[in-house]
């Protein structure tokens, strides 16, 4: 599939204390990372006691980019070069072994990879090369915290398929279906867990961190970026019910760990900052301190790397500009026509319906929808110009892993067809937009020159061709039409072609007023593309 | 009609010149107007040569409050207490005849008058005095520069008419259907008007306004106050096409005409702020210059009225604070269930579908709704906590006057409908919301006790009573329930009542599982109301 072949670059050059001179530069692809490691005190708190940073320099243009301590005395500081040619660096730190050093790098044209996404046009994304970038995502909350075993089945049930990004959170999770311990924690304990009442009751020591359990996070959106796959990386969650405590660790902490792992991750081109999922269920924390929260991240992250808040049932100030895009919960947004494009308009800002409820067939209702459901979801979504993300909750068998917690395999009937969307997408000119957008809530267009025409559960046994008056091409446009079978995966070419007439009131037709045949199923769209027209 | 009953007080009282001391003092209702009438100088130009205003003061509370030239040498300063007891002023002015003029008035509990309409808990709206208020609007943007007899006739109209609101436009408007000459303009003319083939030029003074233009407009604003309407008054608005260039006076002229409007206006309790109809579609306007007029309006403006702007296609930054609700031009967003909701959860304000087509039969698509269209529009607005207007284009006879231009009579078959949807709502106990957003979308509550179901289109022969388990009481709570005909108006109890069970799954049903007989016909909603548990 196409998207296997966007191998990501992650080049990961270590350079070793001091940089010697005089020899073949170090070199690194574009948006690839270059990392200065540099060994110092490791006495004390090097976490708390100790700052670096670096300055990143290429002509007129400056990067100042924080580190971050590795543990074992060995302190990092990671860079993401944006432009090709040779970068300069110079250390900063309030400890002499950490500051002044000085090095420099080439930054060489990227191979196959894209760089970052980033909003493209208002309400749309593209890579930071240009490509186009549609977001069809799944969620995996819990996958980075399951078995190593699983952990690789995961990837490469992901490799299979067509989701081109994760949601997937920082901390592990503790909810129904994900109860296990995970091999690793984010900080040191700062004593022998107590047993009460056969509970574990954690001493974490937070202002120690954890290395280790960052390198597996890095590790693991490093695999992501190889796949060609978007880390939509949840800073926060509510899923902890007091057992670990990670949901409400303070603001202190709170803050001190947004800028370790802004300092660790902001040089992964792939990651996206989603500052927390279901915010307002997270109850130890108040309204007020998300956008303080927000600007941490973003004053830590030289790069803009794409960031969101995701909701419960109470949205956060979406339109605010701390935030890239719109991560909406909401699945009655995008259940039926003439919904999904509301939020948008009022926002200006790219949205994604980032939960719609998940395929599944668990006892939760939003654990529940068909595969038909979701894959409608995906295309509410796309025809007016949105996006909408994945999830499933399919326990086949008892001792299954819910794909949405876990990870492992996937079961469900919606992830091909949401593929076979995908690829419709791609070989698209663009983003699409719904020509005529309080009247027709079914037909979508790119340009004058491509149109999407969703039918959803309604079945006709013919078309007659017509399209919006509303940003048509004039009288005389040639146009074929495909049938495409959303469920199906089926493209079949309508031998006519039609040609546009002038407009009848407010729609366009064919100047022979022809028809269509269409199978009389539902989950139907018509892909309607201008040809050169015949000479005469 | 109940909102008959709610007279405003639009009390005047004008003192003269000097406030006589020791005698019986001047009394003025609460949310009434007290006008200060000064004599000064008419040479120069006395709209841009002088500036008088007054600081009116209770205790420790000071409004500052702008005055305005109302020609022949007479300045006024107008002044709406919003609390009883004694108000003292004290002019300024740059002019010596206007400034340092003291006076006290007496303000008295209101009679009737409710006050102005504010916000009210997020969503919705109360009058000042804390009666609720449910905006109710029709659409007359030209009514104040028709004839006249034509304007009687529209007060006449309202007055029989369910409606508490109009959207009326400053400016007279120059668009089809309405192209008539106003007999008075807002400024004066600096020439004649040249004769240009056959239109008439003209010579605007835009430093000189013409005060019989706005004492008219005061006078059909008290006329709407006495009608219990609001004046929803649309500062600026684009259909002038060149004829007169209201729509494009610059922007000094433009700033120049808020902060005389404001020192007319603020005073009257029922007026609303629309800074523009369609603002996207005045082209000489940019984006950039609205929250600089909105700014204007607010500053100017002591009492804090309603304020907001309403977009053709495009919105405008519906969450800016500047506005205290959304008033949003879009039909197809409450044209069926599951989508009025969403603009309203992300904006956390009052949201008014101001403009969702019309009621009508002329050729333009906007204006050719059925009568059942409008009243579902409003029936989906208010299940989702939100809030529609309805406007009138129908021409059942040549020279028909369209009422949402001209005005006139209605000839619709919505108002009627309307109206009942009024009182429905003003019978039962607050402002609704649905009971569980995202899953429901018919079912809404005001609160535990009291539910509304709208079916809309759908028919069935039998209802199974149930209700969402979300916000629902506890298992034994008992309801009647009342069959609405929201086409034919009628309101038919239910001779049997229901008892909550203990809810299954999401939903709650009645202990016996007990049904309700329906009319099979559409535009059916149900009205649910608790009632005191029977003894047992």
């Amino acid at each position: 599939m196409k998207h296997l072949l966007l191998f990501a670059l992650v080049f990961e050059i270590t350079t070793s204390f001091a940089q010697p001179k005089n020899l073949v530069p170090v070199q690194v692809e574009r948006w690839g990372r270059y990392e200065i490691t540099l060994k110092g005190p490791s006495e004390g708190n090097p976490f708390t006691d100790q700052w670096v940073k670096a300055e990143f320099q290429q002509g007129a243009r400056r990067f100042s980019v924080n580190g971050f301590y590795d543990g074992d005395g060995v302190y990092k500081i990671r860079f993401m070069p944006d432009a090709t040619g040779e970068w300069t660096y110079t250390t900063k730190s309030n400890h002499k072994a950490l500051r002044g050093k000085t090095g420099a790098f080439v930054c060489t044209a990227s191979g196959a990879g894209h760089g970052p996404v980033i909003v493209a046009g208002t309400w749309h994304f593209k890579y930071a090369d240009g490509t186009r970038y549609y977001p069809f995502g799944t969620t995996l909350y819990a996958w980075t915290h399951q078995g190593e075993q699983l952990q690789e089945q995961t990837l490469q049930t992901l490799a299979a398929s067509g989701f081109n990004k994760v949601r997937m959170c920082v901390f592990p999770k503790y909810y129904t279906y994900v109860e296990e311990e995970p091999a690793l924690y984010p900080f040191e304990q700062s004593g022998v867990p107590m047993q009460t009442g056969g509970q574990a009751k954690w001493n974490w020591d937070l202002t120690r961190f954890n290395p280790a359990f960052f390198r597996h996070l890095e590790k693991r959106i490093d695999d992501l970026a190889k796949l060609g796959i978007e880390a939509d990386l949840i800073l926060f969650h509510p899923y902890d019910k007091g057992h670990w405590g990670f949901d409400s660790l303070g603001e202190a902490a709170d803050t001190r760990y947004l800028q370790y792992i802004t300092a660790r991750l902001s040089s992964f081109h792939n990651v996206w900052w989603s500052m927390a999922n279901e915010f307002d269920f997270i109850k130890s924390k108040p309204r007020a301190v998300w956008d303080a929260y927000t600007k941490t991240v973003i004053d830590n992250d030289p790069y803009g790397h794409l960031c969101s808040i995701h909701n419960g049932s109470v949205y956060y100030d979406l339109w605010k500009p701390l935030f890239t895009h719109a991560s909406v919960q909401n699945g009655s947004a995008v259940a039926d026509f003439g919904r999904a494009i509301l939020l948008k308009n009022a926002l200006f800002k790219p949205v994604i319906y980032d939960e719609v409820c998940y395929e599944g067939n668990i006892t939760q209702r939003w654990g529940r929808l068909s595969g038909e459901e979701m894959v409608h979801a995906f295309w509410q979504g796309i025809i007016a110009g949105t996006y909408v993300t994945h999830g499933e909750t399919i326990e086949s068998h008892p001792g299954d892993t819910l794909f949405w917690a876990k990870g492992g395999k996937l079961r469900g009937t919606s992830p091909p067809r949401i593929a076979f969307l995908r690829k419709i997408m791609e070989e698209g000119p663009g983003p699409l937009e719904l020509a005529d957008m309080w009247k027709d809530e079914q037909t979508a267009q790119a340009d004058t020159n491509y149109y999407i025409i969703y039918f959803g559960k309604q079945m006709q046994h013919d078309w007659v061709f017509n399209l919006p008056k509303k940003n048509a091409p004039a009288a005389g446009a040639r146009f074929r039409v495909d049938i495409i079978d959303t469920w199906n995966r089926s493209i079949s070419p309508v031998k006519d072609s039609f040609e546009l007439a002038q407009p009848d009131g407010y729609r366009v037709f064919d100047k022979q007023l022809k028809k269509i045949q269409l199978p009389l199923r539902p989950w139907l769209a018509l892909r309607i593309i201008r040809v050169e027209n015949k000479k005469q």
